[in-house]
């Protein structure tokens, strides 16, 4: 009787919580840029005055990076102890030129799907955020306190490498150890069907830059004799890959399994379409490994991307510059038991093997996390199904993520913790993208959904 | 005697035509970019004046792109009719960030090789052609008038593919039609060395821009199962050279021929201190085809580099995009009666043979000339050629130039006249590079070997 009051509160207010979150997606908070520290500084606090308004004890906590959020309500008198995670940092907007409108200046429109919320941020973290954040507010103005006793716990560095992550979190063990982490990072698994999320694929990412001459030269004055470092790179990356889309880092499948028969048919039950994935961006056939589906390449195999290259002359016009200089940012999503020091090893020996003469390389890391692997016997798995499934009216489905969410991963190495990943983005949602947005059903929905999980698990 | 007094002239008016050279220099006239259109104009407009202060009937000349400057003075009575030319147009000037000081802020420096005038067209070519119209200068002070029958052509485009270049000499063909073209954009053989430049490279450039996803995708959501367009291009480019450096495009070394055994020879007498070549750019191997020398790779062998590679995401830290789009700059040097434009369907045929499923291709030429051979037989290059030994002291050599200088041949093609390349850089002015510079002696020297130069072609 009283979840069903909270529901219904929740549909009564979701045009005050759109607002809410309309005011949110305002502060450009990209945590990659240092042009916008003060943004995120100005998201951390938005989010600290919103908790005290709802009744938690939160605070702003500095870091060497951007600040985290984190927030108290309740006591173990109040049943078991829930911290919910999120984070309230952006990905960076180019190319601008690809949006529809201005990434800070969200709005609702009106599409084929339905209304949406149209901006940075929308879908990629702070929708989702809200979606808990919400669902509290509604169970206050229904019961008069807040759902049990819970720990909120909102990052702002998600979006660049989590420098400051396992610093904190060690520091602050006592505080943030729970019973079990819930995260809102993650997706649908179609429009229709929820999903928790029991494997997340890691992530090491590699900056390199590639020296030759020691200045830009001029291609007729130089062109022949002298090494280019654009072509040295575009030889290294086209040797990352063998004929048949496997990498040839040399051992960086030790580790990857192959799919437990069970999983596999499991995942054949989902009836994935593999064709509209592809459709929904302009493509027709899988790029990757050839003997494997699209589900299988983006929940259980690894990959090798080149995330952007630059070097010589890029403006209008042309320049026939023998370039000093070459740029690549390569990516790794890992998976099974994977070790990203070792790969990021193996990464570096290969690029030194490729070197030739008169070419030295430099090596910037961005970020090393293993895959993870939930545990779904934890009892709170189920519940947690249950609830999604009342909601939605479908059983909600076990999947893997082609994402890298490291949190989960950090919570159970350093606070011993389980994490619950529930989210309800879609994949036609443009994270990372230009013109990204959030289904209003997504936002709407959510909301609901947190409130029957939180119904459940603090039963 | 007359010639003594021209020279001496020269001398005591350095400083005076160093002020006007630093006066163009401050012109940021950049012809590939349309930021820098107004600065074009402004230069064309410098010269016109600074050609009728000189006493030539001088005029600015519309384009479609950026206007010709074209002067005369004297008539056929006069002795053999000279067309000199030479570009205020100047090549752009990142990365700035590279430069010792503001491209366009020019001074004279004092440097362990002698002073040297600092700014972006120092030496390509603003400082070369002031050589000419300061020679002409202290001519006219000495002898009251300007040296016989001369038209002076300077063009605002060569920078950026000269696309007006040939209409407008169609269209004034008559106007312009000389008995020989003297051409001032190319460089000593050493420092002490005077040349005369007796082959030239062609140049082709291409712009190719890759599409896979109809939009920038995640890496994590896509990685694996989509096509990267940066990862297709890396392989396009790899795949330009074999391992031997030979170029791989099907028919492109149709028209090379050997080396003839007496230029081979000649040039072996010139001792190119290929060690210095390579030391002076922080090189110690030549990287170019195995079985050549870093000499004959410049002067008679054909390349392919890749100007410039662009594609995801390129700021600060790390974003795990799947890009769209990858875009590579890349331009061929010609040699022999290698075919521009069969070369540029050949290439445009492999890359599409290389293309995958799901990825398309755009391409943008940015022009096409052949290479270049001078007619060393006509009477006025032995005399340049003792004008130039006359002023250095040392035989002034025939040479090779590995650069591309379309105007020789289009004067050759389009008006029937052979071309004179003489020009005084030196090999580390870093042209369109930072930092670029002109030696005062280039300069001064420079104008000196014009006025004994102009004094033997109109005796």
């Amino acid at each position: 009787m009283s979840l069903d009051a909270v529901l219904s509160r929740i549909d009564a207010s979701l045009p005050d919580a759109t607002d809410r979150l309309l005011d949110l997606l305002r502060i450009p908070s990209i945590s990659t840029d240092p042009a916008f520290k003060p943004d995120c500084d100005r998201a951390a606090d938005w989010l600290v005055q919103d908790l005290e308004n709802l009744g938690f004890t939160a605070s702003k906590r500095p870091t060497p990076g951007h600040p985290m959020v984190v927030a108290h309500c309740g006591s173990d008198a109040d049943g078991p102890h829930l911290l919910f995670y999120g984070h309230y940092d952006v990905q960076p907007v180019d190319p601008l030129a690809l949006w529809t409108r201005d990434p800070f200046d969200p709005v609702v429109e009106e599409t084929a799907k339905g209304p949406v919320i149209r901006a940075r941020g929308s879908s990629d973290d702070k929708g989702q955020l809200m979606t808990f954040l919400e669902a509290c507010r509604a169970w206050k103005a229904v019961h008069g306190r807040l759902p049990g006793h819970l720990t909120i716990f909102l990052e702002g560095e998600e979006e660049s490498g989590s420098p400051s992550l396992i610093p904190f979190m060690q520091e602050n063990a006592a505080e943030l150890r729970a019973d079990i982490a819930l995260i809102c990072d993650t997706g649908l698994f179609d429009s229709t069907t929820p999903a928790i999320v029991t494997t997340l694929r890691g992530l090491l990412g590699e900056e390199i830059t590639l020296r030759g001459p020691d200045k830009d030269l001029h291609s007729g004055m130089y062109g022949g004799a002298a090494i280019n470092p654009i072509r040295v790179l575009a030889r290294i990356i086209a040797g990352l890959h063998d004929a048949t889309g496997r990498i040839t880092v040399p051992g960086f499948y030790d580790g990857v399994t192959e799919l437990p028969d069970v999983l596999r048919a499991q995942w054949q039950s989902l009836s994935f379409d593999h064709t509209r994935f592809l459709g929904d961006v302009g493509l027709s056939v899988p790029a990757g490994e050839q003997d494997r589906t699209p589900l299988e390449m983006l929940w259980s195999r690894p990959t090798c991307e080149v995330n952007g290259i630059w070097g010589g002359y890029t403006g209008d016009g042309f320049k026939t510059v023998l370039p000093s200089e070459a740029h690549a940012k390569i990516s790794f999503r890992l998976v099974g038991s994977q070790d990203p020091h070792a790969i990021r090893t193996a990464f570096r020996a290969y690029v030194q093997s490729q070197l030739p003469a008169d070419c030295a390389v430099e090596f910037h890391g961005h970020g090393a996390s293993p895959a993870g692997q939930m545990q779904i016997d934890h009892p709170a798995f189920e519940q947690a199904r249950h609830a999604l499934t009342d909601e939605w009216g479908k059983t909600a489905a076990y999947v893997g993520c082609g994402g890298s969410i490291p949190i989960a991963g950090y919570f159970k190495t350093y606070l011993g913790m389980d994490a619950l990943l529930i989210g309800f983005g879609r994949d036609d949602d443009q994270i990372h993208s230009p013109n990204e947005k959030y289904a209003m059903e997504s936002f709407h929905k959510g909301i609901r959904s947190w409130a029957r999980v939180l119904a459940r698990l603090t039963a």
